[in-house]
Parts: structure tokens; C-alpha cells; sequence
């Protein structure tokens, strides 16, 4: 199984966000869209063994929201952005506790952030400085992102035993690293380079 | 200078699609937004060497027509996909002739299609025997790749003498395929394997 989590700094935690304006009503949620679109889409399939988490820290929620989009079980997405949009919105329409509660097919929502998450999985993050992917002797199992904003001191402070990972030497977009991460483990996968 | 054109079989060639359906009415064009936004976005910057011409083979033009999106002169652009459907749009809405006529900074559209750029360019397409691109001598200057559909019999002719690439054993889509092969031109340009 290999997982992504991405933290929505200002995302939307209620579905109250218009699918014609993601990138300002949303809270920047075009950028969580693509990389649930960049983990779980391959052409004319989806990646089967693959997690994304999508961290919401932004209003209305006092706490923020974690929605969950499991390639094993997930349908009726498109590989457009406002398709996952559409799929958050109801994850988000819906009431939640501290356990993930079904929204759709593959799609769920649970109260908890990336404190949560780190405890509950082995997490490695994304950094220029960290071990290059292609050298790596293993590949990390549940990779965490941060959305067009660096991550605050308290998640550094979550992650910071983390082991760090780059992909190359380009500072990329989340959903194009998740693209390349994805690249190396097909590799890995069939035994090319 | 690095460049990529994709084929929309579908794409309209007018600017009369709403934003608001881009795989629908604007006949994937969801995949050519994605594609220029791949082609030409680092995190908070612009790939400025790069240019992304989307060859739109839809109706209700009796000819295809090409939007070329420059990374050295594009404003404007956000990443997400209405933000590339707009700049589309706009180039569609204009009359043009068979060169390339300036629509919006960095955009501009011509009559004219694959056969056109072919001729222009030397061409290398995306094809899962091909030489896989971590082995590659020289990457290609200009990269040709399609949209949801298959290249057709006539755009398979053209093409028949051009070098085929592999980017690894997955098939992905064409915006997915363009990052992974700017992170292997990027690692290339810095010196890391």
C-alpha cells in the first residue's frame, strides 16, 4: 500500500466552497484535487493500492478534517479537478467523528489532522535536502505534502523524525512529486532502473 | 529549448465552451489544461525554456488549429484548470491565419495541426516500447503525445519515423508523462543521475 497525505493549509472544512472557484473559495482545494488525481489515476485506470489523505485545516472547523480517497474502492471519480472537488464537497457535507465515516464509494471524512495521521502511520516527507528517490534503498510507504505553503512550526515539530526524501532538483508541485514518487515505485515495481 | 504538443481529438476549436464543463462541451479539454499546466509550472515559478502547443482537432473548425502556450512570456496562468481553459478560450475567440497570432502574453493560435508542426519541428512520441528515457543519450527537443484517445492511422503516419520514448512500465496520462519527463531533463541539467 502506498499513501500520500497532503495539508491543506487554508481548505475548506464544510462543502460550502463552489466547484467554479476551488482556488479561492476552497482554499486553494484545486491543489489537494490534483494530487488525489496524480495518486490515484493512471490512463484508463486507477491505482488500485493507493491512499490519499487530504488534510483540511481551514474554516470553518475548529479543528480540521481529514478525507480520505482509497483507490481500492473509489468510483465515479474523473481525472478532472472539479470531479474530486465534487467528491470532497460531500465528504464534507457530512457530520463526523474521530473514525472515518463512509461519504461515497472510496471517499470518507474523519475530524483529526496530520497529528493524528503521523501517529497512526510511518511517514516520511518531501525536502531538497533529503535522500534522492533513485538512490533510496527502500521507498517510503506514506508520503506527506504540503499544499502551495510551507508547512508551520507545528508540523515541522509532528514530522520532524521523519526520514526526508527528494525528487529531484526542481521544486515541483505536490501533485507532479506525488507523479514522480509514483514513477520510481513503477520502476521498482517491474524491475526497470 | 524544450517543447510538447498534445493532441485533442476532440478539443473544440472555438471559444464557445463553458469553463465550468471542460471534459464535456470543450471535448477534453480538461486534459490539454492539465498538459499546459504540467509543461510550464514549477512550485511558485515558471519553466521559462519551455513552450506547450495543444493541437485541437474538434469541431466546429473545418481545419485543426494549434494554441501555443510559452513559458517564456505567459501571464496570467494559475494552475489550475480553468485558469489554461481561459487563456484557451480567449486564443479561440480570435480569427487567425495559418501563423501564429498573439492572443493574450505567451498565447497564441494558427490554423494548422500535427502535419503543420511536424514539419517544423523535429518530433519524438511517448510509446511503451520505446527507449525508456533514464537510458536515453539525448532527451527529445520536442516531445508529441495524445490526449484520452489513441493517436489516429493518419497521425500515426506522420509520426512513423519519429524516436519513441518510454517514461517507465505504467501507462499514465499525457500531463503525468510530461512531468516525469521534465524531472528526468531537470535531474540531467543539475547533474544527479
Amino acid at each position: 500500500m502506498t499513501g500520500f497525505a497532503i495539508i491543506g493549509h487554508l481548505a475548506r472544512t464544510d462543502g460550502s466552497f463552489p466547484l467554479n472557484d476551488l482556488p479561492g473559495s476552497g482554499g486553494r482545494m484545486d491543489v489537494l484535487c490534483r494530487c488525489v488525481n496524480a495518486s490515484l489515476f493512471l490512463s484508463h485506470d486507477l491505482r488500485r493500492d493507493t491512499e490519499c489523505f487530504l488534510v483540511l485545516c481551514g474554516p470553518p472547523s475548529p479543528v480540521p478534517k481529514t478525507v480520505l480517497f482509497s483507490g481500492s474502492s473509489v468510483r465515479s471519480l474523473s481525472p478532472d479537478e472539479r470531479s474530486a472537488g465534487a467528491l470532497i464537497k460531500k465528504a464534507l457535507d457530512i457530520p463526523c467523528g474521530s473514525e472515518f465515516r463512509d461519504a461515497a464509494p472510496g471517499v470518507s471524512v474523519r475530524k483529526g489532522g496530520l497529528e493524528r495521521l503521523a501517529a497512526d502511520r510511518t511517514c516520511a516527507v518531501l525536502d531538497e535536502k533529503g535522500t534522492d528517490i533513485r538512490g533510496a534503498g527502500e521507498l517510503p510507504d506514506m508520503v506527506v505534502l504540503s499544499d502551495h505553503l510551507n508547512f508551520t512550526d507545528a508540523e515541522e515539530e509532528v514530522l520532524r523524525d521523519c526520514p526526508r526524501f527528494s525528487v529531484g532538483p526542481a521544486c515541483l508541485h505536490a501533485d507532479q512529486a506525488i507523479t514522480v514518487l509514483l514513477n520510481e515505485s513503477d520502476r521498482r515495481k517491474c524491475g526497470w532502473k
